[in-house]
């Protein structure tokens, strides 16, 4: 038998996958399962874009551009500039998901043996785009107790060798919900410039902030031009995960024009999914008012529920729409585990995410699990009575 | 200034994208291009497919499963059994693209300074995968005068190191339009399990194989269960390039679980493509009867007519939509930007792609073309018109 590359024996399974043969077995039984696990909204994709779709009038699907089609990324650009995010088309290259922005922006600044710090915890597939790339994560850990402000300053200049090449944020954050302020963004861009590093902020949840607060974007800092790097999709701000759709922002010539190189290679992003996102920028505010209300009412009711539960400490999440929350167990992986095998009250569980997956450094995360609040809200109030039982009956 | 990766600075650039700079301001001064540069077909998509992609009825756009949509695999195997390949759902990862397949190919089996095989000239952007990979591609040499022959069974077995990982090879084959044979698929399987290696086969050509000749899988072939790996796309089957989608096919449960960590890191392939795929696999067969006799009859014509410049030769491509041809020019590169910066005939020009790029081995090539038949008959007729006379009058 020939034998697999240690890159991929290494590769990290999702965390959040894992957990599906058994929430399928549970499935089977008929045991109903409130996802708390996933980043998948509920909320309906804009009708604009899926009216684009239907009306698609395609003859020969060809492929587009490989920095996406002209149109689509010159609206793109007025996006951004509505948001004080300077940048033009030139500025962009569309990706199939921020997924593939995030693969094309280590691709373009890391060779095997890099390292980038990233603040923990963090979206668990930087780990996966990590290994495949062969960059060395290096976390900054950031704690619950202080709901996961940005470290000191100190903390990140002493993590810094020869082999860093970026510090990785994502604002406001999965797993956490943390919206980095306007003087963290400074302190940060201070960093890179003072070391020569690139920062590269994954802005996928920016339409998502709560409490009247605003976010910062590393672009609308001055001077970040040739170190600033934004990740971003259409997964999560039109609920269009399916789209793949996302793309990489940079003023630094010379990292569009060696991400393009990688863009070249595999040819175009998808082009149904370039109408249906370029449509989506026809969105009206009252969509994204009405979702983001939704959202910030849904956090409320979990917050205030999962804090009634003893024994349960839980961060409030300032955007995103996910919390990481500390349970009385010892090990979130076997109480998640068990949620879906061994738990039920009256035919129903949850399924949650451990966060170790969101950890690079062994052993952290062991007591904490996400939710994502994807759920409405009479749904998320049921899911977390589910879990206050099924904390009280587990045998840890 | 941060610096950029090693490996982005030596990325590739497309061979084909290259000239686009030039073709651009030749069409701005209003020259009429044909383009024999490019593999996107002129070929109408199927109808069933562009109808289920109006009909949608999608309202949250979500994500499909990592390894492609349940129903999408379970057809798709179907396909594969029709055509004497027999796998089931289980052994296929649907990809965002054939790109996507290759990427995940040399993933799965391939760390950074791992080898691979691949018979030459090949299609340019393995040379940009296995940059991105940090693969060695070594070229085992293939020749026009031999129509592009695989080389004898020695010349594999003398470049084997204990770094080689697989080979590649690509059936039909861009940029040659190679057809292997059985034998030679036979002969390729005896190395790969003399020597355990991966046989990774590039067929996403595989429906186009002309003069009643039949396409030979490597899968067909007894014993590759552990060796095989497809990498196959509906790009130019059912000329839906702009889809995005493709797959990754093996009976090696390792190779299918190791891929699918990577599949699950990018969350999911597109889903309105995978509709539209799902869908083109009801395409009749008189679609493919018309565009195989279509295919056919251009390549005729465009080896007849090629044949008639003096000084140029040119293989007999028995599949896919290339062929490789020898002109009377000392730099292909240098010729094809003279054709669309100071030719014309009456206004017209020819784009083609330099076939330097088509090859790992530096300065092979330095005197071919690389011409797509993606036009109909009559511009065919027309563009090698051009490209004789401006061979005539090019100052060598
Ligand atoms: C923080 C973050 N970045 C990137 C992604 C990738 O999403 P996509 O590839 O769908 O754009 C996700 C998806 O959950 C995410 O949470
Ligand atoms: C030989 C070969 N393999 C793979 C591809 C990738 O195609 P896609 O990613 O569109 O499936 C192409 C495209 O031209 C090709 O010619």
């Amino acid at each position: 038998m020939p034998k697999l590359s240690e890159k991929g024996v290494n590769m990290p399974e999702s965390p959040i996958r894992k957990l599906v043969p058994y929430a399928e077995k549970a499935a089977k039984a008929n045991k109903k399962i409130y996802h708390l696990n996933i980043g998948q909204p509920d909320i309906q994709s804009p009708k604009v874009a899926m009216d684009a779709i239907s009306q698609h009038g395609v003859e020969i699907l060809a492929y587009s551009r490989s920095e996406g089609s002209e149109q689509y990324r010159e609206k793109l650009a007025k996006y951004y500039q509505s948001n004080n995010i300077m940048v033009s088309a030139n500025d962009i290259i569309v990706t199939t998901g921020g997924s593939e922005a995030l693969l094309f922006a280590m691709g373009t600044i890391c060779d095997a043996g890099d390292q980038v710090i990233i603040p923990e915890p963090f979206y668990a597939n930087y780990n996966g785009f990590a290994t495949a790339s062969g960059v060395e994560i290096v976390p900054v850990i950031s704690k619950i107790e202080n709901n996961f402000a940005l470290p000191p300053i100190e903390e990140f200049e002493q993590l810094i060798t020869p082999r860093t090449k970026a510090i990785l944020i994502c604002n406001p954050g999965n797993p956490t919900g943390y919206l980095y302020s306007k003087e963290e963004i400074a302190t940060l861009a201070r960093i890179v410039k003072k070391h020569d590093l690139f920062l590269v902020a994954d802005e996928v949840y920016r339409e998502f902030v709560y409490d009247g607060q605003s976010h910062y974007s590393i672009l609308e800092e001055p001077g970040m031009e040739p170190h600033g790097i934004i990740i971003d999709s259409v997964s999560k701000r039109y609920s269009m995960c399916g789209a793949r759709v996302g793309c990489l922002v940079s003023k630094n010539r010379q990292v569009i024009s060696t991400a393009l190189k990688f863009a070249q290679a595999r040819l175009s992003p998808p082009t149904f999914a370039q109408i249906a996102s370029e449509a989506a920028l026809d969105t009206p505010a009252s969509y994204f008012e009405e979702v983001i209300a939704e959202y910030q009412e849904r956090r409320n009711i979990l917050v205030e529920e999962l804090q009634k539960i003893p024994g349960v400490t839980v961060g409030r999440p300032k955007g995103a729409f996910y919390c990481i929350a500390e349970l009385p167990v010892a090990n979130s992986d076997d109480f998640a585990r068990w949620l879906l095998e061994h738990f039920d009250l009256n035919g129903e569980t949850v399924m949650v995410a451990p966060a170790g997956g969101f950890y690079s450094s062994p052993g952290e995360g062991q007591n904490q699990v996400r939710i994502a609040y994807v759920l409405n809200k009479e749904s998320l109030i049921r899911a977390v009575k589910i879990l206050e039982k099924a904390l009280a009956e587990y045998p840890s």
